[in-house]
C-alpha cells in the first residue's frame, strides 16, 4: 500500500466509467462525453422545485448509506451532499475525520475499508491532496462508488456541474457564449472543473483573467484565452464567474497587489460589468469575500445567480448520486 | 449589508408576526398576546407522553428541512430542537458553524442565503450577539422562518415557553403566584424571556434576587421587585428559579462574593426553601453548577421540576415549529 | 452524588440483567451465560447481508431515540452504533460531548438526566474512566438502557461480541480452538472483553503474548497462558488477534523495545504466522498501525478477517439494541 499520487487524466476517465459508459464514480469532468454531461444536467433539472414548496424527494437510495468524508472543512458542499442523499431516501453518515481515526494513525484506505464493511456504499470525499479520490476509487469493492467533493486544486466536479446547469438555465446553451472566469485561477479546482465541462459542451469562448502570478498553466486549459486585464476579459461576456481569493494570499506573493489594489484591478463591480453584455450573469462558488473579489452590491443585484448556483448544487448532487446508484445496482 | 444591531422590541414584534397575528418567526416573547402564548402552551401539552412510552410524533413537517445554526456551543437546546424537528418528520441539518464558512470570512447572511437556497426552511439560530435573529429574520425569503434559540443576554423565547408550561402544569395558572428568580439576572436571557412571558400571563408577583452587581435594569422588568436578600425573596414563593452562575464571574467583580460566600448568601438549599411555600417548585434552566447556585440534594428532591423542564422543552419546540410551519404553508 | 468508581463485577452482572435474566443494559460480557451470548450471536447473524445488497433493516426501534455519548474520540464504534440504530428505525442523536455541557461544568449524570427527559431511551456511552457505564446504569430511569461502547481499559463488550461472532463464523465453535492475543494486553479493553466471552463459551486454549511490561494481571484472566515469546504463542493457533499499540508507548517504558525491535519480536507477519495452523485467521480491532503490530500485507491477506469484524460489528450492535429494547418494552 503506497501513498496516493496524481493520476493521469486518461486513467481517471477509465476508472470512473463502467464498461457500459455510465458513471460508476465521479472523479473529474474531464473525459466525460457531451451526452453524459447533458443527461446529468437534465436529471438535475428534474429535481428543482420552486422556493417554499416541498423539496422534491424520491426513494431511489432508500436503505443505502452515503458517507460524507471531508478531510477539509466545508459547510456548503457537505450540507449539499447531506441533503441530496437524504432527499433520495439514503442514510447519510457525516464523519468528522479530522478528529478521530486519522489522529490515531489509521491510513485513509483503512478508514474506507471500514466504512465499506459497514455497507456505506457511496463515499463522498474531500481532501487537500491531489489523487486521493481516484486512489480510493481504485481500491473499493465492486458495489462502492466514490464522489469527488473537492480535490486539492485539481477538481471539483459537482461544482462544475452546478455551474454548467446554472449557465444553461439562463443562456439556453453554450456554443455562442463568452464565459469569463476572474481571480486566482491557478489554485482553483472550481475553475478547472468548470473549464473542463465548458470545453466539452462547446462553449463559444472561455477567458481567464488574473494577476500573472495567479494565471493558469496554458497546457491545462487548451483553447482558453489567458488575460490579465479585466476590462478586456469582460468585453461582451455573457457569463462572469468571480473566484474566492484567500486574503492571506493577497499582497504576500510577487506580483499580487494588496486588497485595495486587488479590488481596483480585478474586483468585479457594477462599473466593471458595464463592459460585459447587459444581460450577463455573475457567478461565484462561495464563500464570498465581499469587497475583495466582488463588490457587495453586485453580489445582491439582478445580475447575480449565486444563490441559484447553491440551489442547483443540491439538484446536481441528487442527480449524480442517483446515477451512480443505478450504475451499481442496475435500474 | 451592515452588521446587526439590537432591534427595538416593537419592531421585533412586527417582524415576528404574520399579518393574521400568527407567529412567522419566534424572536422574543415580548409583545406576544396572552392568547397566543396560551395556545402555544396548549399545543405543547398535546405533545407530552409519559416517560418510556413512544414519543409522540407527527408528519407535520415531513419533507421540510430545519437547520440548526448554533454560533455558541449548546447541548441541550440543540438536541431539543433536533429531536423536536425529527419527531415532526423534518430533516434536521446540524451545522457546525464554528469550524467552516465563517472561518473563511463568509458573512452570516451569506450562510443563511446559502441554506435558504438549499430549501432549509426553518433556521434555528443561537448567537452571542444581540440582534442577530431579528437581523436574519428581516432578510430571509417569504417561505423561511427564524427561531431564536438563544440571543446574547437578551432573549431565549423557547426556554421562556418551557418555563411557563412547567409552571402551569404544577400550579394551574399564574395570577395568584409569586415567582422568584435568583442569580445573575443581569446577564440572563432566560430570566428576560421568563419575565416577559410571566408578565403577559398576569403573574401575581415577580421577584428577582441577586447581588447588586447582577441586578437587572429596572426599566427592563417593570413591575418586578428587585431584591438582594434571598430570604425576603423566597418568602411564600410558589415558584423559585435558580440561574446558572458562571464560576469565572464569581469573586471577580465588585460586589460579587467568592463561591462559598455566594452559596451562603444566594444558593438555593433545603434550608432556605423553608421560607417558600411548602409546595413550592424549584426550577433551573441547566446546565447546573451543583453547590454553587443550588444545593445538590435540592436539585434531586421532590421540589425539583428540572427534568420536567427539559421534557417540556422538546414539546414546546415541536409546538412552535409546527405553528410557524402552518403560518408559512397554511393549515 | 459522588464520582463513579470501579464496580465489582458481580454487581455489574446484577445491574445489567433484568429479573427474567435478559439483558437490560450491556456493561460487560463477564457473568453473561453461554446461552445468552449464543442467542445474541444468533440474532446478529440474522442481520448480516452480502456486501452490495441492501443492508437488512427493521422497524424494531421505530420512534425510539438512541443517544451516542462518546467522551473519547471514536470513528468506527460510533459510526457502527449510529448505523445499527438507524437500520432498526431509531432516531440517533450524536452528541459531541467534548465541546459543550461538560465544558460548562455539568456533571455526567445531569447530562444523562437531561437526555432521559428528552426520551433518549438508549444511551451508548464511551468514557475513559472505569465505572462510568455502570454508574450511569444504576441511576437511569426504568425505561432507559445503557450500552458500554468502551470503558477505560476495562471493557468493550460489543467488540467482544463481534470478535466471538467472527470466530464462530470461521471455526464453527470454540471448544477445540487455540486463540492467541498479541500486544499490549494490559491496557486493552478489547482483550478483556474477548477473553471473558471466550472463557464463557469454553474456548480450548487462550494465550496472551506481550512484552512483560504489557502482560495482563493473571488474576484477571484465570486459565489463560501468559507468554512473552511470539513463536511459542502462535504454535498451532487457530485464531490470532493483534492489538493496536500506541506508538507513543513504544520505547518509552522499561522493557518495551523501539518500533523496529517491537515489530521484530511481537509483530504479526506472514513469516511468524507459519507457526500457526495453515487455516488460522488473523484479527485486529482497528484502527491498525501497519508495520507496528501487524505486517501490512498480512492485514490484506486471505488470513485476515479484519473487515469482517467491522461488518459483524454493525450486526452485533443491532442485535444488542433490539434485545435491550425488547427487554424494556416487552416483545
Amino acid at each position: 500500500m503506497v501513498s496516493p499520487s496524481p493520476t493521469p487524466q486518461g486513467e481517471q476517465t477509465d476508472t470512473q466509467l463502467a464498461p457500459n459508459g455510465r458513471l460508476r464514480h465521479l472523479l473529474t469532468l474531464s473525459g466525460l462525453s457531451r451526452e453524459l454531461l447533458s443527461s446529468l444536467l437534465d436529471a438535475a433539472q428534474s429535481y428543482l422545485a420552486d422556493p417554499g414548496v416541498l423539496p422534491i424527494r424520491s426513494r431511489a437510495l432508500e436503505g443505502r448509506t452515503v458517507g460524507n468524508l471531508f478531510f477539509e472543512p466545508s459547510t456548503r458542499t457537505r450540507a449539499s451532499f447531506d441533503l441530496a442523499g437524504r432527499r433520495l431516501g439514503a442514510d447519510v453518515l457525516n464523519l468528522d475525520v479530522n478528529t478521530s481515526s486519522r489522529k490515531k494513525g489509521e491510513s485513509i484506505l483503512d478508514t474506507i475499508y471500514t466504512l465499506q464493511a459497514m455497507a456505506v456504499d457511496i463515499m463522498v470525499v474531500r481532501d487537500a491532496s491531489a489523487g486521493v479520490p481516484a486512489y480510493i476509487a481504485r481500491h473499493v469493492d465492486d458495489h462502492v462508488s466514490v464522489m469527488n467533493a473537492g480535490e486539492a486544486d485539481i477538481s471539483h466536479p459537482t461544482q462544475g456541474l452546478l455551474d454548467l446547469l446554472t449557465i444553461r438555465q439562463h443562456k439556453g446553451g453554450f456554443d455562442k457564449l463568452t464565459v469569463t472566469i476572474v481571480g486566482d485561477i491557478q489554485h482553483s479546482r472550481v475553475a478547472r472543473s468548470a473549464a473542463e465541462g465548458l470545453m466539452t459542451l462547446g462553449v463559444g469562448e472561455l477567458r481567464f483573467v488574473s494577476p500573472p502570478a495567479f494565471a493558469p498553466d496554458p497546457a491545462l486549459v487548451p483553447g482558453a484565452r489567458i488575460l490579465d486585464d479585466l476590462d478586456e476579459g469582460l468585453a461582451d461576456a455573457d457569463v462572469v464567474m468571480a473566484l474566492r481569493i484567500q486574503r492571506e494570499r493577497i499582497g504576500n506573493l510577487d506580483g499580487i497587489p494588496g486588497i485595495d489594489e486587488y479590488f481596483a484591478r480585478y474586483g468585479l463591480s457594477h462599473r466593471r460589468m458595464q463592459k460585459a453584455k447587459p444581460d450577463a450573469i455573475v457567478m461565484h462558488p462561495g464563500p464570498m469575500n465581499r469587497g475583495v473579489e466582488i463588490e457587495s452590491s453586485l453580489a445582491d443585484s439582478e445580475h447575480s445567480v449565486i444563490t441559484e448556483q447553491v440551489r442547483n448544487g443540491v439538484a446536481v448532487r441528487m442527480a449524480v448520486l442517483e446515477h451512480v446508484h443505478n450504475t451499481l445496482h442496475g435500474t
